[in-house]
């Protein structure tokens, strides 16, 4: 078993930094509070004896070496990143469960024959900068690093001038770092472990997502003197395809979700029909054909609604990624830990997006869930319970140490 | 006749104020560009011989002395102040007319018997601080000053400091100044007198409006992992209100008119459920009766909908004003002006708020209206003619001098 309370300690000690306002994070990507988390994390790593390596889009490996170092290591990790109005746990637990990994087997005095690499996959999240999982997707190939560092935050700022700013370019090439396979440890995001009471989810699949951006253009103007038959009202327009994206979503239920999280409208003006509507799309399903077929209602649907109304409609995609079927190996030595220590568990689909999802075309990947209360995620009252950490790290801790083994 | 070329310059001159990204203007009320116009509007007043009062709200009055100064004066102007993106003409037109009579009646060599004075009333626009028309407001006594002083921007900047920070807290006390009628020329900002061909709209009557902040709170949760029966998203809320409006509107029509045109969701990330949705509506009709009937509406209607997606919904009125009925004495003469000068001209109801009919509760008043392009306004491509400016500015001169008497 892994130490519980000092797990615990941790993660309450990395909450402290880029507080929330309602007992969350707010650690985004790239700011100066996710440079502290990093520091912070670095620090123990090395007091831990590891050795930090950062690459070139700022993912860190902490290595504690394996007796034969000439073997590919095992990695295990997730992300340090938050949402704006984000928790404690997501990302957090995966990486401090790794690191916790490492304390075991020093106060066990144990060492494996393959290093372990304790991972902090750079901007996870996606909010600030589209897409998410954006380094790990560098790191196995799916995107390049001139796109990466390209990409744009609200105020223009670029991923690589952000990335530099904050000191984290490292000198190793991104994806230069071979494995052996990799693990990562996540709360569920989701209702069902904790609705079955159930400890241990085995994600056997990571379902698919595509986010699509959708500008409309329709035409200012006042909106006390403007007849209601002249009116090209682009946040009307707004209003029917979330109303659509909705329908749609039900119709593929119930595994398809689909929702408009990030919606701007302009000029913002309480007396001016808005002229300009740019808004995100998040449709996820586990088999690829479905998102298409998602894509193609809003499409074709979307268009007869928004030319209804005299507007005009451009799509672009901004973020996506396909079904991920996790590896067979990996997924029976999580699932072989948790009946060894004696969790209940059960297989499960991810609902949300990982850097495992990505990390799983270079590697051999799989991932252990916990449960959350109410299913509650990306939001500050996001809660788990040190017992269900606890569960999760033990599960996570007996598959690595197997993988790489004794 | 004023002198057309003059009017039109002095248009174009203080556009240059505060350019807007299309040819428009962004100008908005208590802005160091405000700030800029107020001055070359001051400098141009004084030029023309008249002495400017400031009063405690910043309303500007130039004054142009009269042949028997114990008479009350007549007040002719409108507003200096524009939308984010806003045109050159809404206000502009109305402040500008009002002293190039000043500078006709100085050509010719004429005195009224009762002066004239020439206002600029401040924050007509209501996008910064709603509501709109505030400081005629507080001049006809419907707010308290107190009240207006303490109304915040999007950042929260109070009024009251704003207006002290670019220096215009006048000391005369608002509503101290007496006049005995006023007089606004604006453009239509909607599409009738351009659709007739008519070059004079002699306004009758204001239609009422009401403005209604809706704020929706949902649960934020994550876009991928909470299945589609879980979610409470405040977004997908604003967006059936923000359909309803519209329906609402149509129910009344054809001079019922409704829109969202301020809309913010929380956290705006794209893959969070919004928790919250904040956002407001502008309801208008002629009738009081009517726009009550639309407030009950989309208070039952909206209920309904919003406690079917398990949200909780607070409204909260930002703004508001009743139907007015001008003046008749003062409408004469505005008609009168026209059959005399030989411009075509029609009986018009006001589809926007304007600041005479706040100062109708205080004196006799009375509007012209000029047409503007496709009936547009409240953007920056609003656009009118040198022609259309002319004839209105010659009907307002009519109307005004004949007031004021020779
Ligand atoms: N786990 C997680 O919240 N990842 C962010 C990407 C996504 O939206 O799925
Ligand atoms: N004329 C004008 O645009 N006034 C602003 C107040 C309103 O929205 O009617």
């Amino acid at each position: 078993h892994i130490n519980s309370p000092r797990l615990w300690e941790s993660l309450m000690e990395i909450a402290k930094i880029g507080p929330g306002v309602r007992g969350g994070n707010n650690r985004q990507t790239l700011t100066d509070e996710d440079a502290e988390g990093r520091h912070l994390f670095a620090r123990w790593c090395e007091e831990a004896g590891m050795t930090v390596g950062i690459d070139s889009m700022g993912n860190m490996f902490a290595r504690h070496e394996g007796t034969d170092p000439s073997l590919l290591p095992v990695m295990v990790g997730s992300h340090l990143d938050t949402q704006p109005t984000g928790g404690k746990y997501d990302g957090v637990l995966g990486v401090l469960a790794g690191l916790e990994i490492i304390r075991t087997l020093n106060d066990m005095g144990i060492k494996t024959k393959r290093a372990i690499e304790v991972v902090n996959w750079t901007n996870e999240e996606g909010t600030r900068f589209a897409p998410a999982m954006l380094a790990s997707g560098v790191f196995a190939g799916v995107h390049t690093q001139d796109w990466a560092y390209a990409r744009e935050d609200a105020e223009g700022k670029k991923f690589g001038d952000e990335l530099k700013r904050i000191g984290f370019i490292g000198d190793e090439p991104v994806g230069a770092r071979k494995l052996h396979a990799m693990f990562e440890l996540h709360i569920e995001q989701g209702p069902i472990l904790e609705d079955e009471k159930v400890d241990i989810g085995v994600v056997t699949h990571g379902q698919g997502l595509n986010w699509l951006q959708v500008t409309l253009t329709g035409k200012e103007s006042h909106t006390g003197s403007t007849p209601m038959p002249k009116r090209v009202n682009a946040g009307l327009g707004a209003a029917r395809i979330t109303e659509l994206v909705n329908d749609i979503a039900w119709r593929f239920a119930p595994h398809a979700v689909g929702a408009v999280g990030h919606m701007d409208i302009y000029p913002n003006s309480r007396n001016i029909i808005p002229g300009k509507a740019v808004f995100t799309i998040d449709f996820r399903h586990p088999e690829k054909d479905v998102i298409t077929a998602m894509e193609q209602a809003l499409r074709y649907e979307g268009q007869e609604l928004i030319e209804e109304l005299g507007l005009k409609m451009e799509i672009e995609q901004v973020g996506a990624f396909d079904p991920v079927k996790f590896d067979e190996t990996c997924v029976a030595a999580v699932r072989n830990a948790a009946i060894r220590l004696g969790y209940s568990h059960r297989d499960i689909v991810s609902g949300a997006g990982h850097d495992a999802c990505w990390v799983n075309r270079v590697a051999p990947t799989a991932m252990v869930m916990c449960p959350c209360v109410d299913g509650l995620s990306h939001n500050e009252d996001e809660e788990i319970s040190p017992e269900w950490a606890a569960a999760g790290a033990d599960v996570l801790f007996h598959a690595v140490v197997e993988t790489a083994e004794i």
